[in-house]
């Protein structure tokens, strides 16, 4: 019996060994597969024969002049990730480091959080986005922090993330880069408020969704239990979004049609104690046309959410105190607030631009320092440039990607893709933004479609089920991969004739 | 503007109040609508007037004249969940109680961890099982531990799960029964071994599939990083399953289809590292036909799973230690050795089966108390049976669900339904346990089908691709609902096409 021969042979090795016997995973059965194989590239300086990783830095060193050039990409964002996308990998190596190995599908996160979409449906892995990463030998993901810069060493420090899942402590190492993009992302904005941290939750990553779903189905079913008052049932209830931005406008419409049509099947006996408040202290979707706003305003409050204009004071564990005293018990609450520079972004040494971003001129590169390169929602214009800073939008940060790729494309192939090598380059045609217009759903088969070019230009301005549509057929083509088209347009398809999963796990 | 009419109305209903300005979601818009509808049915003593649940108990009392008797049944596997399908709710009251929401369908949950199924595709709401848990007035689902029973009083004590996600304590309630269902399952036994609770993973739950999937993915992004030893990198690589059933079994076989698949395209630089090691004490599959275990044994050989027979002596954070003294280090342990009586079940003031499991006579009652049955993992024969012990399968609870189903209704419709009512009913036709065969995967679209009844036993024994082909069809139309039996060929289609997702969210 082959398993009865392998056992032995186990425990042969493991007798005739003198020192600790190991059961080395490499001993036996792939021993011949190993010495004929060529040995897996690192470019670390030389392997370390300590069994615990080293306390000294490692990393990847500069590249020598037989290889690629190295771009190293922080962030899987919408910018880092279309940007990775339009590399072209037969010029450049690419290296990502990131905390998370996928992007978010963001404008439809907030329909994960009540099932009408899978999670696994809006985020994409790194490497269907660009396989190279998990093929080439000289590209590679890293799951880890960036913690530091020496634009004059062309060098990056980064540290693991672990998320305390291993028993082993984060390590730090370096990469070495020809070219930097620096596609950070924001934070999320708390404005100073105390309790906002510890007691709200977000709504920008997956693990956002996951935890809002669960809490709003453990408040459903808590609430049904013996012994709970009114007052608290009432309390465990009801959701309150700060924020009328599009994601808090988004949320507070799944939500609502969440509880119009799920609550009321499945939850019967609590059914009408749930609500949605949403708390804004201007108004909401300021961005768009003030008719679609109206229509928003009209729609959301028939659906039930009840709109509050209010500020913020303080938040508690179980309620949130408004400006004028007013106290609001919650069970469940969402910060959508708009975003700020993380503390990554403050520290990093470079120029910046107003209101704390990485600063950057007509071609997204950092002045000052060479092979720099800044993104998305982490960077803006330097004064300089006399141009505003940008929204902090997808779209924005997906159309510099898609620039920024080219435009590294084009260096890389006139030869200027190394460190310091893009000197003599001559820069032509500078990033320009063309706004698109915007979008948003409230739940219920309604959406607004805004394809103005700015507030108070003229373009078409619709809402209604036609902008639903159009808001779905956009975003179902709009969704990176084929796996993921597929999976939202099944999704789509069971909530419609299912109903939505309520299954807590 | 509605809501700024909404607004006004909020701050007018704050400014007249004298009290501190509470804003209660029931305070204008839905007030009419509340004082038209009949308050929610809760059989609980009296309304609490206090904000917080109250710490006397409170509950569903004894059940009245003109209502439906109560049904409880505490546990949500194989046995609960069949048997709750079952029940006549034109007879019955259901209520559950159970920490968790839904069923898992265990026999495809090694298929989750890596990415083959998705979780929601084996996870089925109960609301969906047993639609009248949600609709009915009477009938409840209480996402709740039962912490103690009382059979002369016919009462459970329970305590509500919060995971810690609540900043309220879990509080303590109690339900009058008319009958009992006792189907609290089995826990995973460790055989006293120190270290396994701690460092080693389960495959009985959802959460435990999650865990898994979440460390095999963090173990290969890390052993990619700059600065981790050769052997640092085999040790996190090298996945260890302990337990030679078909759940150890299947799972290490989806793991070496899923290196052989997915990992050599996806995590190029490290595919050389990742193992699998099953270590069983005795034979795998030792209920399976004698050639169905050569076959196994050679697949799984061949699709480079190392068998080692060996017991496990200690637990490590990083290595295992069998009793021979060899030392196995690991990156991803798997613990499916079986299962035992859980605390809750031994703390039971109930006359016990042989292994500590509640003790029941040929109708699946608990003797000697009135109106408590018991079936799945946590019941046995008691020895004046003279039956033996069934084994802990899914097959034999859905047996035991789908009878004391029928036993229940049956009794209910002869006016039995009471506390006490069944007194006088004349209990005939007993349970018959007949064994329909069994099944496992090895992956690589290779299974086993031993429909022996017993182990020496003549029959059909299959093993190959046609084995493979009957195992997906049989569970794919015995997954409960039309959405997950979609769902579950969905996924296997999509992984055949794109391959398994491995986005780490």
């Amino acid at each position: 019996m082959a398993w009865f021969r392998s056992l032995i042979q186990v425990s042969a090795t493991a007798r005739s060994a003198t020192k600790p016997r190991i059961l080395d995973p490499f001993s036996y059965t792939l021993l011949s597969r190993f010495s004929s194989e060529p040995a897996p590239i690192h470019e670390t300086p030389a392997p370390s024969p300590a069994p615990q990783p080293p306390t000294q830095y490692s990393g990847l060193g500069p590249t020598k002049p037989g290889e690629k050039p190295r771009v190293v990409v922080l962030g899987t964002g919408w910018a880092g990730c279309r940007l990775m996308k339009g590399l072209d990998t037969d010029i450049y190596d690419v290296v990502c480091v990131s905390p998370r190995n996928h992007m978010v599908f963001t404008p439809l996160l907030a329909s994960t959080c009540v099932g009408t979409l899978e999670f696994r449906s809006v985020a994409e892995p790194i490497g269907r986005i660009q396989p190279a990463i998990s093929r080439e030998p000289g590209s590679y993901f890293f799951l880890s922090n960036c913690v530091g810069l020496d634009p004059d060493k062309h060098l990056v420090q980064c540290e693991t993330v672990t998320d305390g899942a291993e028993p082993l402590k984060p390590w730090k190492f370096e990469i070495s880069y020809d070219k930097l993009v620096i596609a950070l992302g924001a934070k999320p904005t708390t404005f100073g408020i105390q309790g906002v941290e510890e007691h709200a939750i977000f709504l920008r990553e997956v693990y956002h969704a996951q935890e809002i779903r669960r809490k709003l189905l453990l408040n459903l079913m808590l609430s049904d239990v013996p012994g709970v008052s009114e007052e608290e049932k009432s309390r465990l209830l009801h959701c309150v979004v700060v924020g009328g931005g599009p994601t808090g406008v988004e949320f507070s419409g799944e939500l609502s049609d969440f509880i119009q049509r799920d609550v009321r099947q499945r939850y019967s006996h609590v059914k009408n104690y749930i609500h949605v408040t949403l708390i804004e202290a201007n108004e909401i979707l300021s961005s768009f046309d003030d008719r679609l706003r109206h229509y928003a305003t009209k729609q959301l409050t028939k659906s039930g959410v009840r709109l509050v204009r209010g500020i913020v004071k303080d938040v508690k564990a179980q309620k949130i105190i408004l400006n004028d005293g007013t106290e609001v018990p919650y069970g469940l609450l969402v910060w959508s607030t708009g975003v700020g520079p993380s503390p990554l972004v403050n520290s990093l040494p470079l120029p910046k631009a107003p209101g704390g971003r990485v600063g950057v001129d007509e071609w997204l590169r950092v002045p000052s320092v060479q092979d720099v390169y800044s993104i998305g929602d982490c960077s803006g214009f330097v004064e300089s440039t006399g141009k505003p800073t940008l929204p902090a939008l997808a779209q924005v940060a997906e159309r510099q990607g898609k620039y920024l790729a080219n435009l590294l494309n084009t260096i890389g192939k006139a030869g200027g893709g190394r460190a310091n090598g893009a000197k003599e380059y001559k820069f032509e045609d500078p990033f320009v933004y063309k706004h698109l217009g915007s979008m948003a759903t409230l739940g219920r088969y309604k959406a607004l479609v805004d394809l103005r070019q700015s507030k108070d230009g003229k373009g078409l301005a619709l809402a209604g089920f036609t902008s639903w549509f159009i808001w779905r057929s956009a975003y179902l083509t709009r969704v990176l991969s084929w796996r993921n088209r597929f999976y939202v347009a099944i999704n789509w398809a069971t909530t419609f004739v299912f109903g939505r999963d309520i299954t807590r796990i």
